[in-house]
């Protein structure tokens, strides 16, 4: 299977708030990494689980690394829509990357992805399989399936 | 005692970052609130046991009510001065009151307060008298007693 | 006329981010001040003109008080209703007053208020009426009408 | 002339607040970002002139890209150190990067870096050498002579 540019889904919609913006004008660039933490919550949420559930179950997802390109600004009280997605080959037993865009009426703003560890309630990360990473695996042979 | 303006003591430095500002130029409301949080921490560091150290031994403080004036609007790269004071009679087992004036140059930029809960680890508010109530409370009295 | 409880404005419903919670587990506070941001940019847009527009045309409400009462914590992931008004007598040529409720599945978390001050392009103050006052108020007469 | 390790230089020192944390108990990962700016804002600022004058003067450094390494977690009230540098090979008339690393008692805790364009008052791309770029390459050269 080839990989596919349309299996981004649809992770949430945001307006963008005042105190987003800087004395540019523009949106902060921290914000896009607030961004794309509420993309990978609505990304579970979609899936029939929420993060919040996941974590009730002892499953943590800490941030290892981020990476932000920004193409065009966003500007205050612009609707933002998000798009994510957890690609196949990159979910593993003590890890996982998420891919992110930004967009605003069809333009895209900013792309980026996210890697993340998978911790236990003892902050261990786990080195065999977990049940949250064979969820979102699952899910990922469907999205395969379906296209 | 009569109330003394004197007794806000020095509660740290802070330089205003970019990421502070909005587009309106200055800094945005809402990181007052955080420079108030500074300000806490600090006026427990002078007293000799940080805010960290209480929270390890099971006391927290959540804010219950806070309140700010904005009188000039502080600007990127100032150099921010914070003061605070928890006024004795305002030192109670299940609540306290901070008080904080933040400056620049010598000019009173903004001023407020904050109340707090003391709550334990289960959440609950103290009724009776509290270890870290008695400390900031025995603080109090011997800054009424150098004046 | 009466005060009327019920003249209290829905004014968007907003997800609890990560970012948004601190090590308590809970909302910090400071958030608060971005959710009534948000609740005023609500209200102007339901009123049938956004505040970026005023603001477009030189127009400007820089926050020179700001209250929350704190009453019960938000949680992450929590679907936040946000309500405000601006009653008629708190408006005025140069400031004006909105009053805010959070609120999660009918339960008050907190309450508050911000005054702002009316200023031009030039950072001044409105002394006289101004376009944007006058509308905020005629909106505020039809509240009145309606009940 | 090769890769010098010790070319970074310390660009601040700050606490960590309370604000900074999440529920995991640890600084929220979009924070970073904006001890990046930090660095930035203190590299600038090391080297004689405020990033403040050069905005003033109509040279602006939006963030392009932004990477980040999340190594060890930072907690709240720990004291962190901030090191910089900006590789003269990526001083471009249009460009820039920044490398930055996050240190909190000896111990790496992320490391990153962030691209910039040149971009003037009326949000156009620097095309060729501008005063800002030259500035910055001298003191690279400055740096690269003293190794």
């Amino acid at each position: 299977m080839e990989k596919n540019e349309d299996s981004f889904v649809k992770s949430g919609t945001i307006r963008v708030r005042y105190s987003d913006t800087d004395m540019m004008g523009i949106v902060y660039n921290a914000n896009y990494l607030i961004w794309f933490e509420i993309a990978r919550t609505e990304y579970c949420r979609n899936l029939g689980k929420t993060y919040r559930e996941w974590e009730a179950q002892g499953y943590f997802l800490p941030v290892s690394e981020s990476y932000c390109k920004y193409i065009s600004p966003a500007n205050y009280d612009d609707m933002v829509e998000l798009f994510s997605r957890a690609p196949i080959e990159h979910i593993k037993p003590h890890s996982i990357l998420f891919e992110y865009r930004v967009m605003v009426e069809g333009r895209l703003l900013a792309e980026g992805w996210t890697k993340h560890a998978f911790v236990n309630q003892d902050g261990k990360i786990w080195r065999k399989n977990n049940q949250f990473q064979l969820w979102l695996l699952g899910e990922g042979e469907r999205n395969a399936v379906s296209e």
